[in-house]
């Protein structure tokens, strides 16, 4: 609905792909119905996804650090966090997750996860004090009130995720992503948006599959939150 | 035993930390014992996690691409790694897999998984032609023969990592990891080692917990393989 503020954290290399039509039809569904969209295009950013030390300390002498002499990632980034002094890229992410409503993640399934592009954005960007705190977490976490949504293609067709077959149901692999990390948040989820195997179906299929999303994303602000706890992911 | 190869795959900024330092007995320990160890320190390398073109094509003329003008990575980098055309850190890191016997990765838990630069590893060094291919994967994985140990820290202690606790059990984090990477691939699982919340432990019990890893690492080579399907995980 018009005013609803939704950010596209967006993990593919090539415009063209297939993930690219679901990112391109999702800000034009989005923005139809007056929401304001905007997409972290982390490959064309050639967003930084390895946690250094170059994350904190900006304004400080080059290795000063807070906790003695051992440099203690999540310790350095939550006091950086807290003086304002976080690198520029995270600050500018951490901004975007803030006014969003709707956080959505459009990726290609790599290993049973998330491309690695994208992890780096959930270790660097949902910082202690910003994103969750100690005991504001799960259902008291720091982005309470805002909503996510996993959108993703895998390799793999529906039948190969399932929970008699060899790589089990569809549903294991979302817990780190969905309970792990936007649960932890306190961000409610959404269903999850599969595409299976894109690649080993016909154009037409393909169409209809991005078609699907855009009917879907029609009435996304109707739709409840799964119930996002052990039972759902494992039953 | 004499002889044997392990690659010890690392992922910590600073070498006085705590996985530094089961890290460093690693080493230590599997040498004495006559192995020849080899360690990728992950940060120290500036490992490059991002999944991009430069992987490829090195030889060729710049954008030229196999499958038609669509960038697609799996496919470049399958074909790629066939013509002997992939970047030379991905080609180094393939010959220490290749010619090891043990993969051990090291590592904090981040976000119910593993920090993104180790991801990255997994997402460009684990190519379809190397690591597996169709049909060969899971038990005819490409890396059969092969054994791999996740050790790695949390920040929650034990108790959070229950069945019956809102983080769920710790078994339900390595199902992509375990099964989803390495399983895939052919590698038989060694049960993981965890070291709950070190951070929260006083220094003598941190003593005890890189004693228990040294002295776990003393006959690692008697142990079998846990039965990587989802009763283990999941029973």
């Amino acid at each position: 609905p018009p005013g609803k503020k939704v950010l596209i954290v967006y993990a593919h290399q090539e415009p063209k792909s297939f993930n690219g039509s679901l990112k391109r039809v999702a800000v034009e569904e989005l923005s139809k119905q007056g929401c304001s969209v905007t997409v972290s295009d982390l490959y064309a950013m050639q967003f930084e996804p390895r946690a250094t030390r170059n994350d904190e300390c900006s304004l400080l002498p080059t290795g000063c650090l807070h906790s003695s002499e051992e440099f203690k990632y999540h310790v350095e980034t939550w006091k950086a966090y807290k003086r304002g002094d976080l690198s520029k890229d995270v600050i500018e992410e951490q901004k975007k997750v803030q006014e969003a409503d709707l956080l959505i993640f459009q990726f290609p399934l790599y290993w049973f996860s998330m491309p690695a592009i994208m992890k780096g954005w959930m270790d660097r960007v949902l910082v202690q004090g910003f994103a969750y705190d100690f005991p504001d977490c799960y259902d008291s976490g720091l982005l309470k009130n805002k909503l996510a949504l996993f959108s993703f293609t895998t390799g793999g067709n529906e039948e190969k995720f399932t929970k008699e077959s060899i790589s089990g149901d569809i549903r294991y692999i979302l817990w780190p992503m969905q309970h792990g990390i936007m649960h932890f948040c306190g961000v409610k989820v959404l269903a999850p948006h599969i595409c299976f195997a894109p690649e080993f179906v016909s154009e037409e299929k393909r169409k209809e599959m991005v078609t699907a999303w855009a009917q879907r994303l029609n009435t996304l602000w109707k739709e409840e939150p799964i119930n996002c706890s052990p039972e759902w992911y494992f039953k």
